[in-house]
């Protein structure tokens, strides 16, 4: 054998917590990873090799990267995913692929690929005007959701509907004629769940444990694994992931996120084709994390063991209300003493509220413990604007 | 509260895998870290915030380091005390201390200090000539150990006397009056043993489970946890380090290496003031990884939990025998289709034989089961210099 693959440069697009957390997995095998990212002091800029400074839509830069790394991978979806094709077709390797990108990042492309493949997803339909509106609230009663296409993250681009009297500022609200809109039905699901997956580039498919998931105000707010379900359920929902993985061909960590309903079915509600928010816990959690697991997918490597080792509780650390400033963590030596708790700190300059700073993972030898733990140490931590002494 | 603690700055004393491996977990919370290394291109380089480029011994350099960070600390044991007492003076924060440094790095004064503790050593004396030697070899036995009192590592600085006629030429190889020398008595070992433990600035100590160590000339081949000795034993061995961190006060981590004689006695072989080798498979295998712990421990946060979560295996990855050069890793992908295998390659530039390149930590179910699989992975991953093509 003659090819070494930990020489491979890694270029990844975006340096947020996301590419950082990348990153620290890629050092500990001797990767060399350069980041592209506008802020100069981005999360990952510090333990990145090389940092290109600029835009995400600096196709210069985006090329400047593809000619200087061997593999090229991204953190957030909202790229430009024509530019990927073009160098995917001058013949840079790009993981997950462009066409897998370009599917993913439009909803209503997304949903209509699973649909044809007979993947469960909620009823859905393209939205063009504000007919099209009434008769989503006529075949999927009140309320629904009308999301944007693309773009949308954290609860942002979605409108929940409740009666015929909110179509038009609904429609006004995301942006209206100017752009691409769904409808979706309204799921009175019972628990959200997700499931992270990975394909190697041989096609080999990985898939983890099921996560439960708990949102406030659409952000995500904890993860506890494994998802207090049934077995049948659990069962259903990897397998279900295991489809998407086939679906997509994507290569690299994918998220699935999912409704159980209340007669105990499992719908698809969005596909993330990277590391995902709801992953996280697999960093303490699992014999591989996402983030090697990705590393390895995009390189070219075998991928690792998913197994989860104990139960493990995931919580997010959110800039609080306090407003915009110098981010300062306070408590964190009272999060620290109760056991099992690790803390990630994304270091990111400034909080604001609500914004993910940080999280904390709890692992234990019962999933109660851990969520009690994780509960502990959540009240004890905070990320605040600093006060001037 | 109006503390950041994790705003605080660490500087390491040295760039190389163990700095390397602190700042990966030194970045997970968020620190900022500066490393003196004379070489650029070191390990630790590409993931510091900032890197001073000197020797070990310029003191302009370490003062700078000092103005620079909260808090230094060193990633290995042969720096001049001295120089760190005085900047300890003049308030600057320094773990472990210099003082307890100091007595660890004279091994003659570390195993005074310990015998003075009543904690069993092997029998040892001062060497200042041939004379003293004799009387080493009437006293022990033959064969008994010539040692340097500073500055051996991996056996370097040791030396083995098997008879009389050996004294002259054993005196003279460790660089004989110009050196201050000791004599050990041989200890016919059953096994080599080490517990890490780690003491806080507020004297807390965690003490980790037994690993078990094998050695192939004088290196470090595996580590195997938990060691494969009596209850009582490991009971005698954890507190034995715990006994030994109070000694020497020492802030941070602490590797105590120790026999297992065949009358089931344990003796202090030598104590590190730093992570240590025999200690990595703690990143794969414990709540809280030795580098982990480490910084907690210097940057005043409480420490973290340090159970065993499954049996584990480390294995050093050394460079072969083929020579020196620019350090190629072969068979990585198929060590890494082994189940469990974590590949950790420090990113030095050259290899040479028998060089620190790399580990693998195996977790698995049982012990056996991660020795086989780690015993697979070892034979499929080698490190050698790149030939041309």
């Amino acid at each position: 054998m003659t090819v070494n693959l930990l020489k491979q440069k890694i270029g990844i697009i975006g340096g947020g917590q996301l590419g950082k957390m990348m990153i620290l997995e890629a050092k500990k095998m001797g990767f060399y990873v350069i980041i592209l990212d506008p802020t100069f002091n981005c999360p990952a800029h510090s333990i990145a090799d090389e940092h290109i400074v600029a835009n995400f839509n600096d196709t210069i830069a985006i090329r400047k990267l593809a000619d200087r790394a061997d593999i090229i991978t991204y953190e957030f979806e909202h790229i430009d995913a024509e530019v990927l094709k073009v160098l995917e077709e001058e013949g840079h390797k790009i993981y997950p692929t462009p066409r897998s990108l370009e599917i993913i990042q439009n909803k209503y492309e997304q949903k209509m690929l699973l649909k044809k493949k007979r993947i469960p997803v909620p009823e859905f339909m393209y939205i063009a005007d504000e007919e099209d509106m009434m008769e989503a609230g006529e075949q999927f009663g009140y309320p629904f959701i009308l999301k944007s296409c693309r773009g949308g993250y954290d609860g942002k681009g979605n409108v929940v509907v409740h009666s015929p009297q909110e179509i038009k500022s609904a429609f006004e609200s995301l942006g209206g004629y100017e752009q691409e809109l769904m409808a979706e039905e309204f799921i009175p699901f019972t628990k959200e769940i997700s499931v992270l997956a990975c394909r190697g580039i041989d096609g080999d498919i990985a898939v983890y444990p099921v996560g439960e998931n708990e949102h406030e105000d659409n952000i995500l707010i904890q993860t506890k694994v494994p998802a207090q379900i049934t077995k049948t359920l659990t069962t259903k929902a990897m397998s279900l992931a295991n489809r998407v993985m086939k679906v997509f061909e994507g290569v690299g960590m994918f998220c699935v996120e999912m409704f159980v309903t209340e007669d105990k079915r499992i719908l698809i509600n969005e596909v993330a084709p990277r590391p995902h928010n709801s992953g996280h816990y697999s960093i303490e959690g699992c014999v591989t994390s996402q983030f090697e697991q990705h590393i390895r997918a995009i390189t070219g490597l075998p991928l690792g063991d998913t197994t989860l080792i104990r139960p493990t509780v995931m919580r997010n650390i959110l800039g609080d209300m306090e407003g915009n400033g110098e981010a300062f963590v306070y408590g964190a030596e009272e999060a620290l003493k109760v056991p099992g708790v690790k803390i990630h700190i994304y270091g990111k300059e400034n909080t604001s509220p609500k914004r993910k700073m940080g999280h904390l993972i709890v692992t234990a030898q019962t999933l109660e413990e851990a969520a009690e733990r994780a509960q502990i140490a959540a009240n004890t931590i905070k990320i605040s604007p600093r006060k001037e002494n």
